[in-house]
């Protein structure tokens, strides 16, 4: 009896194996896609380190435009027509055999400071790959498909997209003035690298002009490392309520006043800081909520704290959500004031509403993964991308491949060959059921 | 019947009023200590502001060097045999009846940056008008008289006391070489004051020859203040029990991480804070808590906070009842830390042990303030004070007088010049008192 089952087992894990290694054919070519990946991460390399240095090519720097040359040449030798629009924003266009509204899908190829050589890199050159998997092929299409690398994703200038809010017509005019750290403005920038400021809203693309929008990004979480899944379908982008909140009590000597005297702004804040976990992990779902750093005045050793500022963040799919999480915390501040006679204040600093992507995309993306024999995921984008700007288009759809250890902006942040090559052929099939499904007459 | 009661009443309120009108006689000079409130003040004074404004008379400056001449020099007008000691303390000798040890009393006349008019200068210009009149009454005393300006009190340099531990034999030579932030040794400021670093040793105060010392100061609280009292009699200076914590958790993406996958070292830094001051409302008593700063590390946002540090301290006049709520923080500090998957550790940074005032001198200070007809209380010293240096070698006595609002180290630092003079009053009859009590063969 015992032998029987030793024998089952040994069937099932040789079948396994098979399986494994029988998956579905690829379409792209993951040797040529890794290629890619490493010849990028030379952009903007550290001095003296190798790929596992990381990468600093933030936006506009003579490390992204060395990037953004290379980047083109690689496009026009896929055949593709490339050009730049006034925000910067690099575009290859293949055609299609229709007249029908472009299949859009990209990335971008800037980087925070000692950052990593996936985020926005994966996406960008999958993108490129799939282009050239396609003409590998001879592949046609019934849109016109083309492939965008966004301009400063990562907001290192101006704390601000550019890119695609501008292709969103989303940019006020006003930016244009702003000044950097640099001292420079986005106007200086644009015209350093050869477009004219003046015709930044011709940056904009027309309603109606677009099909659909794609991305492949990393996840720069941990939900698929952790559950060993391969791809990710993206439910949406999250939206980001931030306020500032600042607690005033009165700043006094910690050795004479005594304890039933005190108003200590740093206990209301610490009382705050939990409160807002409570309310955030008081719902199921997975809402998160996070208050990152606290300022003390005067902040000694010795001194009751009389002022503390701290930010508060929720962040959610569902906007609603954000709103009732934090009308909790609001009645528990204000609850917590009173308590210890401390004046308790927020203000908004910034809202950014949620981007649901597109039922139908997500439902592309799934049968591309399932078709490809990769094991997949709903989840929602915890961080932004250029797919939330371009949501105010078009439909949009994203895929996530993992991020070892969920690390991301940290030159640890890494993703093997395989589950880039994996995203990228997860991306190829979906851009070729997408542009079978997109614009069929009824 | 009605009427019987008001007048009762009126009878009663004229008596209170004619009570208060005739206190006993004061043997110290209201106007003239003011006055000299007043000039002091003017020894790092801001510019354009008047005795409201504070002053900055930090410890070896240009200011302090100014003041400490023109209060010598008031000293010897006053008939004292004045002298200063390798440590920079000014003494002021007035010869007593008899062979006994000499009764010290006096304060600082150093100030925080941005300080007050009142913190030591009360108790350094209250000895002086204590001597003055005694001359005025040409009273005689059985010990030695002397009064004392330590130096450096506020520690605003090499954030260390110079003068009292100096005379306590509790300087090391070490701390003669440690650098201050303007690059200056305490070798280099004695020197340029005219003193001998090499003979720094010889500062100390021969052990059997003080018979007591006794301080007036300011309260630097509100405890007076608040229960209208006028004098305050010192139980003991405060033992301070000081730690630096560190919470180390794990950043990471703020958007991208779970609420169960966080390790966030502020939500143990905020519970632990809270813990700390929960532990010392736990027993009854007059020991305080505080935790006065947070550091967040990266401090961003959209970051959780991966590394927190924030001091700990707790003082009260019994050190044993300070291990024992510490012993329970750290029980707690384990149980959060467990909790939260986070680390938590704290060390010790500086522990100054309690100093108790002399009972008897206790009881000399509340008989001379119900002599002088003024309301006391008995309260332990929440800050620090020279006298817990002179503990080390002889009795201590502390009397202090109301801080308006409890406010101290601060330009808003406030004593009227009743309560000074009330104070200066209850210093002269102390003197007289322990004089008398003081060395009698049994």
């Amino acid at each position: 009896m015992k032998f029987r089952w030793l024998l089952a087992l040994a069937v099932l894990l040789f079948v396994g194996f098979f399986a494994h290694a029988q998956s579905p054919m690829r379409h792209v070519n993951q040797q040529r896609l890794w290629a890619t990946v490493e010849q990028l991460s030379e952009f903007g390399r550290p001095a003296g380190a190798g790929f596992e240095g990381g990468v600093t090519r933030v936006g506009f720097s003579e490390a992204d435009l060395a990037a953004r040359t290379w980047l083109m040449q690689l496009m026009r030798e896929a055949g593709l027509t490339v050009r730049v629009d006034p925000a910067g924003n690099i575009l290859g266009l293949r055609p299609g055999n229709e007249n029908l509204p472009v299949l859009l899908f990209g990335s971008h190829i800037d980087s925070v400071p000692s950052g990593g050589n996936f985020d926005g890199d994966v996406g960008s050159l999958g993108a490129l790959e799939v282009m050239r998997a396609l003409n590998d092929g001879k592949m046609t299409t019934r849109h016109p498909l083309e492939m965008v690398i966004w301009t400063n994703e990562e907001g290192n200038h101006f704390s601000q997209w550019v890119g695609s809010p501008a292709a969103a017509g989303r940019l006020s005019a006003a930016v244009l003035e702003r000044k950097d750290e640099e001292g420079k403005t986005l106007a200086d920038w644009l015209r350093r690298y050869g477009q004219d400021p003046a015709r930044l809203a011709d940056a904009r693309i027309k309603p109606g002009s677009l099909a659909a929008y794609l991305e492949l990004h990393i996840e720069q979480g941990g939900v698929l490392d952790v559950s060993k899944r391969q791809i990710g379908v993206v439910q949406g982008i999250v939206g980001i309520h931030w306020w500032t909140c600042a607690a005033t009590g009165f700043a006094n000597h910690a050795g004479t006043t005594p304890m039933d005297g005190r108003q200590d702004a740093l206990a209301v804040a610490a009382r705050a800081t939990l409160a807002v976990r409570d309310e955030v992990r008081a719902e199921a779902g997975r809402q998160v909520g996070t208050v990152g750093d606290v300022r003390v005045q005067p902040g000694a050793v010795n001194v009751i704290p009389g002022r503390v500022q701290f930010p508060v963040e929720l962040r959610d799919l569902d906007a609603a959500k954000v709103l009732r999480i934090w009308a909790r915390i609001e009645k528990r501040f204000a609850h917590i004031a009173l308590e210890e006679n401390v004046k308790l204040d927020c203000v908004t600093v910034e809202v950014d509403e949620p981007a649901l992507t597109d039922v139908a995309l997500q439902s592309d993306i799934r049968a591309a993964a399932r078709a490809a024999g990769y094991t997949a995921l709903d989840l929602p984008s915890g961080a932004g991308h250029d797919a939330q700007q371009v949501a105010h288009l078009a439909p949009i759809g994203m895929i996530f491949v993992p991020s070892r250890g969920g690390i991301s902006h940290s030159p640890r942040e890494y993703s093997s060959p395989t589950d880039v090559a994996n995203g990228a052929e997860v991306l190829y099939r979906t851009v070729l059921l997408s542009d079978d499904r997109l614009n069929r007459k009824p």
